[in-house]
Order: structure tokens, then sequence, then C-alpha cells
């Protein structure tokens, strides 16, 4: 299945995509895209629904971020070797984890908002893990049990932020409409091998990223039994993996957004997005 | 006023202090102690009830963290000039912020549970800022428009899992339990001085942090104007601000929680706090 948010921003209603390529509307069906609708009993629910029985969502109605009600979106950073080497920092020991603030996320297709006095916002795809069911102290065998699916993520970071102005990433990552996700949810039962799928990202037309997840560094299962050792993954949280290299940042010399530009990203098999960039 | 919210976890009810002590339920007249019930004319409405017109709630009730509905936990990092010499590390440029997983969010008196594989788990009152309005871009003689109160914390942290193990600080400061805030939200018109409120804890009654917020390097109208240069301050949103010298990892030599020990800790006019320490 994929499953999805669609409406105004604050005000979003749960949906699903049909198999001919429209957008039908789950209101009434689930109360949203979050919580036990995503746990295995609830996606088995989900899946004796026939969308094409669904009312169809207008077409050119916003979507919103695919998943609602996360207690955090952890992302994790330097987790593609090529990536670490472009940014000039060795891959981890162990993950290194950071955390972007829920109130960056937006839709898949809201713009990214340069901050005010930001000289360095840069792009990076991700694929983002979204936890089904509770996991605490899990092995890496039982940690796809607690996955309920895969989505799209843009890990919009403004490097000056992150790197340059004291302390820790998250002032860098956790800016407004810093954190699109979607267009959809896929449940994994979609995604034959999480560790083998494409990604790119251009700008303005141009091919930056081209990468795949199997050079990630530190792989689904892992992650998930790695973070759970830390601390409760709840229904809905949003782990990010990671980008490939072909950052702005890794560019010689280093290339930023600026108003007017257009960034669109993808991962095989999880869909699009398009992104206008615009000055706060 | 003193804002609360009481009950089993998850499932608490917002309410208040009476001038007599007893603990007041306002469910029916504010959904919770979040969102719009935050602003100033929330907390406006809220000061025409008379705590004493309404039920009783029994004492030895629970008390959850004193605000729901929060967006993000911002931490700020070595902002007492005497805390960051203890820790061996210099005052910042400027703040350092951290984010604390809202999954670690529990009630002022709820145990502080030592993660599993966990040597290093201290302690840190902190004087936390409520957000009341959403704030961007405010200047510092606009910021305090933007508070509704302020609230006790305990910034509870693992050295190992903060510094020893790969990347930012969050691994050390989200676990489960690591964020007790409360007992209640004094909104802001009862802290004549945020900057000169003494603050102490204790370990099994043992004086270990007794310091005061007027030593904070980076103060509460500051951080906020300068939080909200980066990201939207959102209602509900809490800031911590910091803790002062004395925590276990500044000791000789340094001595952290074990299984059995009861920290108290207090901020003057913001209540008290007491917690159980157990092992998960």
């Amino acid at each position: 299945m994929k499953l999805l948010r669609h409406g105004a921003r604050g005000a979003e209603k749960p949906g699903m995509l049909a198999a001919d390529g429209s957008i039908r509307d789950l209101t009434g069906i689930v109360p949203d895209i979050a919580g036990a609708t995503l746990s295995d009993a609830g996606l088995a629910e989900l899946v004796k629904v026939d969308p094409m029985s669904l009312p169809v969502v207008p077409e050119g109605t916003r979507l919103g971020a695919c998943v609602a009600g996360m207690s955090k979106f952890i992302c994790i950073g330097l987790n593609y070797a090529d990536h670490a080497a472009e940014s000039g920092m060795d891959v981890p020991p162990e993950p290194v984890i950071f955390m972007k603030a829920n109130s960056a996320i937006c839709g898949p297709n809201d713009p990214i908002v340069i901050p005010r006095n930001s000289v360095k916002t840069d792009w990076e795809v991700e694929l983002a893990v979204v936890i089904g069911s509770h996991a605490k102290y899990v092995s890496e065998a039982d940690a796809m049990n607690h996955v309920a699916g895969y989505a799209l993520t843009n890990d919009v970071s403004e490097r000056e932020f992150q790197i340059e102005r004291a302390g820790t990433w998250t002032k860098g990552k956790s800016c407004d409409n810093f954190g699109q996700i979607g267009p959809w949810l896929v449940t994994k039962d979609e995604v034959a091998d999480p560790q083998n799928l494409s990604m790119w990202c251009d700008v303005n037309g141009k091919r930056m990223q081209d990468g795949s997840t199997k050079t990630m560094v530190y792989g689904v299962a892992h992650l998930v039994s790695y973070l759970s050792q830390f601390m409760s993954l709840l229904p809905g949280d949003v782990i990010s993996t990671g980008t490939p290299p072909g950052v702005g940042m890794g560019m010689k010399p280093p290339t930023y957004l600026k108003a007017g530009d257009v960034v669109t990203l993808g991962i095989e098999g999880l869909g699009e997005q398009r992104q206008d960039v615009v000055a706060d």
C-alpha cells in the first residue's frame, strides 16, 4: 500500500494511492496515517479496503507529510561512505544520530524556505524508515517487525548553521520546511530490499545526487535495533537514514540553493518530490 | 497561575494548583495545558476561573509533565560558565542547542530509568521556558511576549552515550524518562525575574547542585529570540536553559546514579521534583 495525507497544511486527511494513480480519501476509515494504523494489525485492516471504492481526491490537492503524530524525527549522519568523504569527515565507528525539530516537517512538494541570513542551504535525498510499533531493546533480527514502511525525505540542511554556529547540528537541520516527507508511506511488503534502491536529486534539472541505498554504511535493520537501545521508538517515528554523495557542500566550489531554484528528488519505488526554493 | 496535568501516563487531564495547595481539575474548562490555552488570551480566560470552585483531585494522584502537545524539547548546553568549566569545555560563543526526544518526557516524580548498559547516568536541574505563542524572527525585546511561563526540569543525561558514542549529544539525552517536567507551569506574571532564581539538586539528601539562574550565560529573552532565528517556536514548546555546576560528571571522581538512589530538585517559586532511580 501507498498511504498518504492530503489537504491543507495542519488539516490533512488520510488517503491512499489507487492502482490507477488516483488519490483516494480514507476519511472515516482510519483517523490518520499515525499511531495504531501503522501497526501490523492496523495495516492488515487497511489492506482489506479496495482503494477504487473510496472517494477520489481532486487532482492538484496538496499532499502533506505522509505520516502524522510522530514523537521524533531522527536522522543518521554520515551514513554513506562517499558522502562522509565529500564532507571531509570519517565514517563513524557507530551510527551518528541527530534530531530534526518536528516543526520542520512538511509535505513532499512544499517549498524549501531559505531562512533569513542563510547562505548555505543544501539538499539531501534520503530513505526514511517509518516505525509501526513500539521498539525498545530489539535485536537486529527482530527490528523489521517494528517497521511499517518507507518514505522519501529531503533532509534540507543549512551548513553554516549546522557546522559553524557552535554546538550540535540541530540548528542547521530544524528550520521550517526543512523536512519534506512523502509523497507516500510505502508499506514494507512492497519494498523487496531496502538496501538496494536507487536514489537521485536534481537541482534545476541537473543531476546532483545519483546513488543507491546499497552503499549505506549502517542498514535499516541495524539502525532500528541500534536506536532502540537508547530510546523507545514509537509508531509514526521517522528515521531518515542519511544521504549519498552529491550535496552542495561537497561540490568544488560549494554550491547552495537560491530563491527560484527547483529541487526534484526520488527513490526507486517510493515516488518523487518537487520543491520550489523561496526566501523567507 | 500554576497549571499542571494529573492522572495516569498518557491519559493526563488538565488541572491547576489552588491557594490552599490542593490540586483542582480543569477537565471541561480547557482541553489540555497545550496549544491555544497557553496564549495570552487563553491564559486570560483561565485567570477568571476560581480554583476553589473546581473539583479537588485526590491527594497522591500522579502528576504528568505540566505541558502537552509540544513540537520539540530544545535544550541549551553549557549555559552556566561554572558548569562548562567542570565539564572541561569553554563557554560557547553563541548558544549551543540540542534536542531531547519527546518520548523522553515524563512527569516530575516519575522514576529516572537507567538504560541498559548505562554506567554514567547523571542529573541536571534546569529552568525550562514554555512557549505560549508562535515566535519566528522575534527580537529580544519582543521575546517575552511569546513566553507562557516557566517550569522545573531534570535534563537527565547519560554521559557515555552523550559524549563517547559518536556524534551529537542526542543519544545521551533522549532515553525514556530522561525529561521530567513540572510539577507545574508557573505563568510568567508570577516570576518577577527569571534571571534570579535559586536552584538545587540533591542525591540521597546530599546537596549536589546549588546555583542560581543569575549565572546563566545566555538569558531567557536572548534564547527565545536566538532560537526563533532558526526555527518557529510553537505553543507548548519547551526550552530547557542549561544547568549550573554540580553534576556527577564534574565530581572528582565522577559519580553517577545507581538503582535505589533518590534525586530531589527544585527551583525557587517553581516547585520541587522527587525521583526514584530504577534500572531498566
